[in-house]
């Protein structure tokens, strides 16, 4: 066949386990051959909210044309439908909570679908597996997924904010990831973090050991870090934990 | 060539670490281009009572034509020896120390010999890198494993029960697999654990946040859950922790 | 095209979520279809003491002509050079940090060159996907990486000792692992740690359940462990911990 190969995507909160395997197991009798990357599986388990603003940051500049399954779905079982999003040369599959809300608002000509096709048989708790993969690979071998437009401002999550001035990810090494984008804030001033304020740096190396920043990650994002330390003890936070605002230094 | 590639699946409980990676070069040397799924490597440690009920149901809907490596092997070095075992359209590679019985013993038309092959070069502690990885090469590509029939009864734990009530796995998200059949079960009963009684619910959403209920899951084993929260903490349960028995509500 | 298609095998620190999936997909949009191995992600993070250590014990019993990109980097944003290595019918790119140090020292012939090619865009704080991986995707493609021959004796890590007599590397059951080769020790000898002593054992079963005791593992080094138990808690031993010395019986 002709067809270029589109890599699968796979990004959820599943961890390491059995859910992923499965998942990857049901894509490859679907499509063989067909190239399947585990994008992130430890996003905050439940936590549609702060994944929703790690995702765009994620996709930022990975490679185009490919298919991704996003799946954090505390509601599974649920009423709530399976949407297909198009953004920036590639596919997004994910239920409709809010996941996809955040790229398909700061995304330049994205457009949205309700998924209208149900596999024969589905797990009342696993749709990664039964309905959403299934749905990749039907997507990628060019078969209907009985798709209907849906108004964006329609998405459960359209009327959320931009930017989520919270932790959205902690990352092996304790840095916190924020829902902040570094684009839109300035590197002269400090972010407050409870009753610290935190300077800018541009990378670990500009700043004493144990000594907490902020910086622009290589996702487009704020993050807060420490040099050759962990953020998330030195300052207490976990995922959902606010930070800012902003301040200028006196 | 025109044979069909076979995936080869990994179960195991050797955690993300260095042992699968040594596994799967090893794979990808001797069978280059051959998919290979990371179906579980977070079994309970050691726990091969827990594992082997865990499996059937893991397989229950995955793809057939598959090899199967599972490696859970506490007796690595020892006597033991090593089993290819048919069942459902699969090959299954593993010690023979209990972790194929329950698969054998519930699967119509399953049958057992014991593996005669061993490599040239074996290490004491990693029988799935230096042996069991290799027969499944050996076998994809259709070479002499030189097994022997064996008489199911003979295998390790051929006298186990068919049924475990006991906690054989929990999730990342804290939710309790048991190694009780739900099919086997009644919905209209309750699940007695230490002393409360769960009730049977179908998903998640049936339920109270925070509520602990029992239901089928998606590889029909009876789960316990706890709606938005972790039944682990919840009910103080880990891997082993026993179940049951079921009851009727007054 | 008829260049065999060499394995990239990836040795970090990052642990298993979003930093590893973007190396992946950078890899997988620049050289398609090549294989991708995941040989450890869970290196102690920041230790670049210790993984140096470990990778020729993980690499020893490896498939020849692999590509390794290395990446434990705490000094990444900073002015340290990128090394490409020779060793072992394999190459190793890696930051010069000492990370490949103790594998060019310890393999006969290996060699190692500076690399002087950038990518044209290269984040402050993710060299691995930014400028590793796309180096190996090179070297797989036969393009130039503007390397030039370096005097092993100038590379950052030249002085340290060839063995290391600390745990380099805890695994999932609570072995400890040590970068001592085993060749270099007599199997009569016990290993102090602490006020203890352990002796040799050949496996796991040669000792009683709760025991610990050192062996040699299946990559060569110096490990403790516990039979049926977790050296690491038994101990009260992390990475870095110091072991040893050996000592004769009384």
């Amino acid at each position: 066949m002709t067809r270029p190969i589109q890599p699968i995507v796979l990004v959820t909160d599943f961890g390491e386990g059995i859910y992923v395997g499965q998942m990857r197991a049901r894509l490859g009798s679907l499509l063989p051959g067909a190239p399947v990357v585990d994008l992130v599986h430890d996003l905050p388990a439940f936590r549609v909210d702060l994944a929703a603003y790690l995702l765009p940051a994620l996709i930022r500049d990975m490679p185009g044309g490919a298919i991704y399954v996003c799946v954090v779905d505390p509601g599974v079982g649920g009423p709530r439908g399976g949407l297909l999003a198009r953004a920036r040369d590639c596919w997004f599959i994910a239920p409709d909570n809010g996941l996809l809300a955040p790229l398909v608002r700061c995304t330049e000509g994205a457009s949205v679908q309700r998924i209208g096709w149900y596999p024969a048989a589905l797990s009342a708790s696993f749709h990664g597996r039964d309905w959403f993969a299934p749905a990749a690979a039907r997507l990628s071998a060019g078969k209907d997924l009985q798709a209907t437009p849906l108004d964006p401002s329609e998405m459960v999550g359209s009327d959320w904010p931009s930017e989520r001035a919270a932790v959205v990810y902690v990352d092996r090494f304790g840095n916190l990831m924020t829902g902040l984008h570094a684009a839109n804030h300035c590197s002269t001033q400090l972010l407050r973090v409870g009753n610290r304020a935190l300077p800018h740096a541009r990378t670990f190396c500009e700043v004493m050991p144990g000594e907490a920043f902020w910086y622009e990650n290589a996702f487009g994002l704020v993050e807060i870090a420490v040099n050759q330390g962990r953020a998330d003890r030195l300052l207490a936070l976990s995922p959902g934990d606010a930070v800012g605002p902003f301040t200028r230094p006196n």
